[in-house]
């Protein structure tokens, strides 16, 4: 397995895999680099050459078989088996993600949760009863999950992240608006909407102003530009 | 203004911006590029390429002045300036992120939230009271919004899309599981949990892997490896 794989191009597999499962309920059983291209927004060339990092993909001019083009990138990305996850946060945030009817499909099952506020512990959220994040040790260390969610306040998030970290956690959902450090060997993913937006504005603030500059007439023309 | 840097330079620049902003409530002013990228979980040689795209940072030896690099970033990526947003999707996810603290401070204003149902229709969601998706184009007509935020089952991510794009939406943030297709001049950023829970089980199974290699005793010796 080759394992110098770039990261970005590890991030759009799931991608793929989503709109594969889609055209595959639709009754698609063969599809080109080409029509992938479409639906995914990637040029085919960007397709050909994420997927020959895997190197068993190529009929040149066939198109890919659907089923074979799943089941590979299932297995490539460790989903033959069900993974396990903790949520620690159950306010309204905690309470929206616990609720999200993608993770189960996707092979991801919710078997804890955890909140440090009293009022909430007991409550059941998404089948579970919320516990008190002092019981998080205990219980991870009776039943271990791989994956933690984490959807606490910002200024709780590495303690909570140490806490996941010390409990043998390995990766981590991060909700909260915070970059947060852990070992080597655990894996972090950030949900930030707020930096998500702020990557968009960059391109619409450049666009505006090369509009602006467009429609400044040029000298001895009336000419407009398309 | 250089265009064409990469996108995924871009997308880490807001994440600089929130730790720097951090740092300065903190007490900092100056920061070296080595104790920023431990902050950032990034190597100090990634945070002076990517800080020299826009070639006026360098300052060798000196560190960073935190005030200044903020004021840079934030006009770097148009946030000297607010934005409009509509959010589509009125259900549990949609109230979870109208409530969610960061995009104000961050320069973020939800102007209008839309629901397709009538059950919805007419109930306040973080001050804005909710209208009928049928709505949308006058009422997006009447007072325009930059970006829209979609928070639909994903069958209806597309339609909504489309909409918002008719409504002239430059930027839409997706939390529907669903790869869109958008007009060149529009920007797409996906919140898909699943999709970044999947791209991280993928190092999980290979340290798996590794891991059960490791633990194969060598013929001939009983030493165990670190």
């Amino acid at each position: 397995m080759p394992i110098e794989i770039p990261e970005v191009v590890i991030e759009r597999l799931p991608v793929y895999l989503r709109v594969l499962n889609r055209l595959q309920r639709d009754g698609h059983s063969v599809i080109s680099s080409q029509d992938l291209g479409e639906e995914l927004g990637v040029t085919p060339a960007q397709i050909r050459k994420d997927l020959s990092y895997f190197g068993r993909f190529g009929k040149q001019g066939r198109g890919y078989s659907v089923q074979r083009l799943i089941d590979e990138l299932r297995q490539i990305l460790g989903l033959e088996r069900r993974w396990r996850m903790a949520l620690v946060g159950a306010g309204q945030l905690g309470r929206a993600i616990a609720s999200y009817h993608g993770f189960g499909p996707q092979g991801f099952d919710l078997v804890a949760v955890f909140d440090a506020s009293p009022a909430l512990v007991g409550a059941t959220v998404a089948g579970q009863t919320v516990e008190s994040v002092e019981q998080l040790d205990t219980r991870l260390r009776e039943s271990p999950v791989e994956i933690g969610i984490v959807a606490v306040p910002a200024e709780h998030a590495q303690e909570v992240i140490d806490r996941l970290v010390r409990a043998g956690v390995r990766a981590i959902l991060n909700y909260a608006p915070r970059a947060v450090q852990v070992p080597t060997h655990v894996h972090v993913r950030q949900i930030d909407p707020a930096a998500a937006l702020q990557s968009m504005t960059y391109y619409l603030k450049n666009e505006d102003k090369e509009r602006a500059a467009d429609s400044t007439p040029a000298p001895h023309t009336l000419t407009a530009r398309p």
